[in-house]
């Protein structure tokens, strides 16, 4: 039997076209492979929405999303839109969109390819193997919490305040999808939080153990975010699961990402509760190369993986692509932003035909 | 003319004694060098506290610390004393003394020892020459504001909160302590906020511009707290002084920290408003090892050493002991915590000799 899925590509700015279009490539390959149809639909969003429409986001493109089983960003933004005010800039079309699907749980992998491992700050011997993933909740916490403000106290003093707040359900909602991403992976959940000061880390500790009975199979663990941050530095391979607030999450995930010495590369999912769930590249929509057939499609296809993993359940699917990535780097291929001595240069087509050819040969 | 300054000792438990007596020893050393002179005086804090009185930090202690210039501390705490109330445990003392010298600056180096660099996780040429101070607000933000607790809505659902706040005030003397620590440096200071996202860090960024007018020659960058962990890693050496609030400094001191891959080599300054600062090692107490001269004393040394240069203004004398740190290391002496193959083991006596016979020898 086929399975069908209704894809929402948004293409958005700058180097985005380039790389969706090597993913669609790719994912009607190997959706040959595995008996996959995907029924395709492009929508408009950020600066591309702006020239045609003169709207980051068009109530079309979140209707168009909202009746799709995923959906795969490319890259919004540019030049051109820096200097609109703030509700016109394309960065508002991307809030629009997680806020619209309610994307609640954010999956930030940093992975070590061993082929770039040179490209990390770190030992080769402390980074080797390293693959984490992170679960940063996305719609909570201090980002959001109210009250907050800048306020002026009687003695005429300004105060700057936020709230770090997260209510049992926005929790236990997070904490599913970590327990459920730990399920897919080598099934260690460590919830990062500062439960010895913070009473809303207490909620969230506690939060966690209680849900820890539903998933026997996933062993949980509890790290204070300050020594989570020393732990990334110091042994990386320890972690496989990370589970923790927006805040935490924001600052851990960047530098769990940043080990890997090529941000690049970095694949994302923003998952939400009963709706499609958004993938996208880590890195950004790379204006000054744009169509010049110089961008790296990686992360873009990488991304598609995740959807594939995470957002339809096609676990065959995903290991299919990401194997052909590795297979990719391992013949030498290499775009120009992770070129190093001795690689074989390609710019973003040719590196969609490699990653076809060697899809094609499995 | 001699300077003359009264410091309060407090050795505390485990090491603490034996890495506060070859750290004495140091002290009246350089003083003799430098025409200083030290009236020591010794209190007891912590778990000596606890079986001499009774209690971790008495009002004998408190007011022994305020009448003097300045209080060195070494580290409190053991298993022996672990199961007592939370109230009677020696960590409560810590907090005691803390809160009485109200110590709501935090002064975290990080520097790269050029003779220990094999102990960092990264790469030696990106960290080599790493020097970085991280100033920490103490006594504000997110770990005391209110409100906060675990609150039921009016629907029954527990809801976590915790308030990071910060009045003018609090930010202006913090930032006042970080760009007088960054003149004593290379002048660069950089702020670490998330002002695109939090109304407290807004406040923040506005009031370290407004006082940086007073300080033109200290440069001031600012950055988000997410890609500074992420710059912690990938370049560690752009960075000089870093300023930032105490959550945000709890997590990014231990990450600088760690980078440097020999905490056991640390240490601290905090400062308070006209009362006499506290200076202590970053490492515990390691009752583990208590009183079998295997403890490493130069974290305290280094103490000793922020102390005169934060503390008392004395900087050729912090200058000599820092250097004479080095020479010991250059020399191959090592106690067992950061031995490496070849280097001369030693105890801890030992190493206070050979740091007293090269400061003589200066
Ligand atoms: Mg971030
Ligand atoms: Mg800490």
């Amino acid at each position: 039997m086929t399975n069908q899925y209704s894809i929402t590509l948004l293409p958005g700015d700058g180097i985005g076209p380039e790389i969706m279009d090597v993913t669609v490539k790719v994912l009607e390959a190997v959706g040959k492979q595995c008996d996959i149809k995907f029924n395709f639909q492009t929508a408009l969003i950020g600066g591309a929405a702006i020239d045609a429409k003169g709207v980051p986001l068009t109530p079309e493109t979140v209707e168009t999303c909202l009746k799709s089983d995923s959906v795969l960003l490319a890259a919004i933004g540019g030049y051109k839109w820096d200097n609109l005010p703030r509700e016109l800039r394309p960065e508002t079309g991307l809030l629009g969109i997680r806020a619209a699907l309610e994307l609640f749980a954010n999956l930030r992998p940093a992975t070590i390819l061993p082929q770039l491992i040179d490209a990390s700050s770190l030992k080769k011997e402390v980074v080797e193997g390293v693959d984490i993933m992170v679960v940063r909740e996305l719609t909570g916490g201090i980002y959001f919490g109210q009250p907050k403000g800048i306020f002026t106290s009687e003695t005429g003093e300004q105060r700057g305040v936020n709230t770090m707040a997260y209510t049992v359900s926005e929790i236990d909602r997070i904490a599913r999808v970590a327990f459920e991403t730990a399920q897919k992976r080598q099934k260690r959940l460590c919830s990062v939080d500062k439960a010895n000061v913070l009473d809303v880390s207490q909620l969230w500790r506690d939060r966690l153990i209680k849900m820890s009975e539903e998933y026997p199979d996933v062993e949980l663990t509890h790290m204070y975010v300050d020594n989570a941050a020393m732990q990334l530095v110091r042994n990386p391979k320890q972690f496989d699961t990370i589970v923790t607030g927006n805040l935490f999450g924001d600052i851990l995930s960047d530098a769990a990402a940043m080990l890997t010495g090529s941000i690049g590369m970095l694949p994302s999912a923003s998952l939400g509760a009963n709706r499609p769930g958004l993938f996208e590249p880590v890195h950004g929509s790379a204006p000054d190369i744009a169509g010049q057939d110089k961008a790296n499609p990686l992360a873009q296809v990488l991304s598609a993986a995740m959807m594939l993993r995470y957002g339809l359940n096609e676990p065959e699917a995903a290991t299919k692509i990401e194997e052909a990535v590795l297979k990719v780097l391992d013949l030498g291929y290499r775009t120009g932003d992770i070129m190093s001595e001795g690689a074989k240069a390609v710019g973003c087509q040719e590196m969609g035909k490699v990653l076809l050819q060697v899809l094609e040969g499995n």
